[in-house]
């Protein structure tokens, strides 16, 4: 069973990498960029009898800082 | 017009921080982590007049390194 789990920072959280990619598409010539933000993409491939509780406490207590961070869980049958 | 690109490692490429993540989930006692892929989330928040080939090549000239990356872009209607 493959789980996506999206990293973002919440708002008001400064975002230094997304400010580099914003000025970095500007210096290519890019026009319309308003904002970037970057975040992570954490593929897991588990097994079937991991329930739905225990991925958001892995994403508790290892992947995601909820200090800063949201995360959010897709699994297989609502993935894009 | 928010626009989310996920930039993942292609397959067969080494994927060393996914590594770390699985060896800590393990090491945190979690059963049933087959593997674990790192990836890129970029949120881009664009004027409504940037085309679609626009926003493929920030990918491909930036973004992405399409060498050993694959990239995926998510426009708002389909994202999930």
């Amino acid at each position: 069973m493959k789980i996506q789990v999206f990293v973002t920072l919440k708002n008001g959280v400064l975002d230094p990498q997304g400010k580099a990619i914003h000025h970095a598409l500007e210096g290519l010539g890019f026009a319309g960029v308003n904002d970037v933000r970057a975040g992570k993409l954490i593929e897991l491939d588990l097994a079937d009898d991991v329930a739905d509780e225990t991925v958001e406490d892995m994403c508790r207590k290892l992947l995601a800082n909820t200090v800063i961070e949201n995360f959010r869980i897709v699994r297989p049958e609502t993935a894009a």
